[in-house]
């Protein structure tokens, strides 16, 4: 195995805030990620799944929200999540053309869940992102299939790698090796301690806009790389939380993400697909009663979480560059990795 | 075969304005239709695809436009034809469990179609639309291959048959048997005359609202049949036309069937995913040039096109309902025609 | 005092459900409704105001929601119910080119209103809806005035007049005299019974589309007087209740306005702006704690709040020309009554 | 006259990008900007207004769109914007309890410029922006009155005076003096060149987030200053170009805006209504014909104009901050200017 490469926390940058125990979305309780990699000479692409609880998320959905920046995408099961304001299904990230193929295995799964517990399901929402790997994987091939979706659910972990796995194994971020990134910050209110945590699986950026926790970096590496003119590729980016939101509050705060988004140079150019996606374990739905009560926090105290949305969303960019490492494509292009590039010489 | 079903027109109802030749959306000129019908004991489903042009709609894309009136429903595709205004697949219609694979089968149809005319091809957006039949199919089975998708396009015509064909086939309406309907409506404008058609999937209605034309047939027949008592599961409304417009534009149409949909007795149940889709022939995107020119029709002439769109919805539902046949389903479940139960005594 | 003409149902229309107490908006509890009518040579016009509660409704905020149908139309407040989810104002109806004085109005109230219970209040968002009375009314004067609007608050009641009065007082609808109108109906769920009610201000309508319980009466109306030919002018439709919802609950049951409005013939025609705004007294926001425990309808149950909606709107427009009487405008246009032309004759 | 402080860039700091000749919004062919400021004991506040063209902006409408990032603001006119994807009126910018005054100023101008030019108007849609300048004013006295707006509208000029003035007197942003700040950028296109302009009325941010082109301000100045705790308070920006753009391009082009606001340190936190609106002086709406051409960018092209409103929008609010002078309050409270505190010293 290889060793791992270290987070952006580790050289010393912060993008503001207090982080979680393992500073990754796991560190909402319930919250797992696993990850399938495909790579083989021509493909460099995988499957990343976040399991939003434990337990039967179809059965007691999870209240969530999305909100699309940029919908130059692919994202399938955003329509129902704006009406019905949940989330009863794990989230896919996958590549671009597989999201039928992963869609499909989600179906799979789930009846397969709901089977084993006698839940009652003749229609699901399957929720998966995706971004354009093609400059690294030949994207035409579609290799993924239901078992490497398994095999990620399967392997969902309060642990798991960021950087160049599952659906961040061909992603490409400011022209260097991007891939799967994540953060977590605590939140308080009052006496309580909440944890909003996010996952991002990063494709965009042109090389000379590169900006780390404010140092413009960006000029000098598109002089020594292959430099990614223009902002184009999608980026995916997931928000999980503990707090007692409703659909409408967590649509207002996974907007936020654009603010840490924006903070590492992107201007979600025309071709990124800048999508956000958020739920939170409280305020599970019950599937009997005529009523049911829920919790939500006072208007005025988001602020808070909209600055720890914006501040994890940043770092978990910066991680899934740190994280990864130099990654050859199918037809021989080389995207170098940023710690190869910079953070090694700190 | 089958002698066909006649549609609502021959019994003499008529929801006002003045039809195309085939009183079908493939009186749009360019706009084919073709169907897979899965027929088998417990699947009672298939796949219906509507070709917006017939050269390849990736290079020159349609104009285009979504509209969610009830997002209880898993259509892919809406995201980027909200961002983009552009649609550049055909538009296939399917059961909401094979969305997956019916998206999956576009794309490979669609880099296939790419690579026969050297279009560059990294990326595409698959519309893939749904109704649950599985009242009458075994929904979990997913049957629905890459073969069926391409049967349906290959047999794209502009002459379809209507009712229980293709993505119609298991589809229940008012708790009658529903399935595949169209209609087409003649716009003039100043010298000009135009085509606007409208493609139905109808699978939604409590059986009790059921009214054709105004007459309040809907109480007589719940006592006569097995009623279906909520208004639930979905209906897709793909409206296509050669009318000079905007996505603004087009958009505001679209919303219109929500009219015709409300005249035949929808209430848009919180089960019923209500989508709207649209797309013109006229102001193709040119893929070269630093701009291009695009008419479009003055804002204020939209009022006789909005009617038009509200006229054609409600008489397809009609036609849907009239030229379907009774189909049994996997479990034995009957849904009885509106032909059967009351066309034919008139 | 003139004798009131009659609603709708003395005359046996009926459109579908059951009605409360009163049939009025008002029978949602804490519901009150005023008026004040401007009624001079020049001027057919005024303010209808609807009270969403009896106390502070700044300080302890309702829950609420906003739907643009068409969005032709000046309704001021919208941006901030659609992201707060709250109401804080009473919502005030007025004609198009009164909107800024009457929103100038509910600020002075307002702070009026907070001062007196030492309630802090630096910003407001008043809700004012307007459509366009200039077919009776020389709608370029502009007379509502701060005591105008204060006189229809001080007035309201959960008694009070509907036609040709307050905000309806110069309106037109399908050709025929338009105006205020409103309609309830209960909504039961489990041992509980709620209240739904709607209220209009209509004041669109091609006449020849008029469309009475299923009767198809406008083509006959068209005839017999100065018919109007577009679909234009707009309506306004406020939807009051006791439901236990969420925002986005809400949201989705005031849409259901377009289906009533929908089967009274109207086509929602380019010039008519189409606006939904619903409040419910339940879940009132607190203006202190960290969070607050809300309580939600289970989803599944939304169908026949949906359907109460419909009706109720339908009947509320129903209601609105009615109850209006014949109206000479200040260029000598006489606007006609449906009772004149139609339900006299009964 | 006091003499005027110097824009940021005269202290060397660039936020990228090549600007037009003025470095206003003014550098759009044909748009003006005026002022009409009310300094007295009680009240810091006023009115400035964008005309977006020297003729009649009702005769012939502009493209033109609206974004709402944050919606806890009362901005008017927004719902159709978004309908019909044109602006009718010019921006008028005040306080937040003004906006009903300035509205019905709006609507008594209009109906004077249409009378004079024989242009019929039954109906128009003022479009009013709005921050709250309460700590300085004292807000409820609402002294902003018919002659303040027509004084703004007959001053405007392509030069016009930014910081302290106008709608700007009395905003606070990053916890110093705010107000008005403009910019722009050229944007090349083929063989051609458009401008992009900005202007902003800047009242957000908690001071210790303050950045300076990447520059860590805000903390060394909270510690001077009495800070601004809470990122609240709001920040209007309207984007002008001559680019050829559909209403939807530009939707998405004044997105970007809040690419720009981030780097400046907001987290658009839940106070701060960040409002979005553009207009192109390209692609005028014609009163007349069946159809019209319009002219589009190709979709690709934009990136280049997302780069250039996101510069654009961060030197906007860098410059209402570097060009406004320190103001003291009604209640004695002072704002002090980034000059003085810091730009001053370099």
């Amino acid at each position: 195995m290889r060793p791992l490469n270290k987070p952006i926390r580790a050289y010393g940058f912060d993008t503001g805030g207090v982080p979680g125990l393992r500073n990754l979305i796991t560190d909402v309780p319930g919250v797992t990620v696993g990850h399938c990699t495909i790579d083989t000479d021509r493909c460099k692409t995988g499957v990343t799944v976040i399991l939003p609880c434990q337990d039967n998320m179809f059965r007691r959905k999870l209240t969530a929200a999305a909100f699309v920046h940029n919908g130059f995408g692919k994202t399938a099961g955003i329509p129902q999540i704006d009406e019905l304001g949940t989330l009863e299904t794990p989230i896919a990230l996958t590549n671009t053309l597989n999201v039928g193929k992963v869609h499909d295995a989600i179906v799979g799964w789930m009846l397969d869940l709901c089977r084993q517990d006698g839940t009652p399901i003749r229609s699901v929402n399957p929720v998966v992102g995706e971004t354009n790997d093609g400059v690294l994987s030949d994207i035409a091939l579609r290799p993924v299939e239901e078992r490497h979706v398994r095999a990620a659910i399967e392997s969902a972990s309060a642990d798991f790698a960021q950087g160049d796995v599952g659906a961040g194994k061909g992603t490409v971020c400011f022209g260097m090796k991007g891939g799967i990134g994540s953060a977590s910050r605590l939140v308080t209110v009052g006496e309580k301690t909440y944890t909003l945590g996010v996952l991002v699986q990063s494709n965009f950026g042109a090389t000379a806009n590169f900006t780390l926790c404010g140092r413009d970096l960006g000029p000098g590496l598109a002089r020594r790389i292959e430099a990614m003119e223009n902002d184009q590729g999608s980026i995916m980016m997931v928000v999980a939380t503990d707090l007692p939101l409703s659909s409408r509050q967590l649509r207002r705060v996974i907007r936020r993400c654009g603010v840490g988004l924006s903070r590492t140079g992107s201007y979600m150019g025309h071709g990124s697909g800048d999508v956000m996606l958020g739920f939170t374990t409280a305020n599970r739905i019950e599937p009997e009663g005529d009523t049911q009560t829920v919790t939500i926090l006072r208007e005025g105290l988001l602020s808070a979480v909209f600055t720890a949305c914006a501040q994890a969303t940043e770092e978990a960019i910066l991680n899934s560059l740190a994280c990864a490492d130099t990654v050859t494509g199918y037809d021989g292009k080389t995207k170098r990795s940023l710690t190869e590039l910079y953070l090694s010489t700190l």
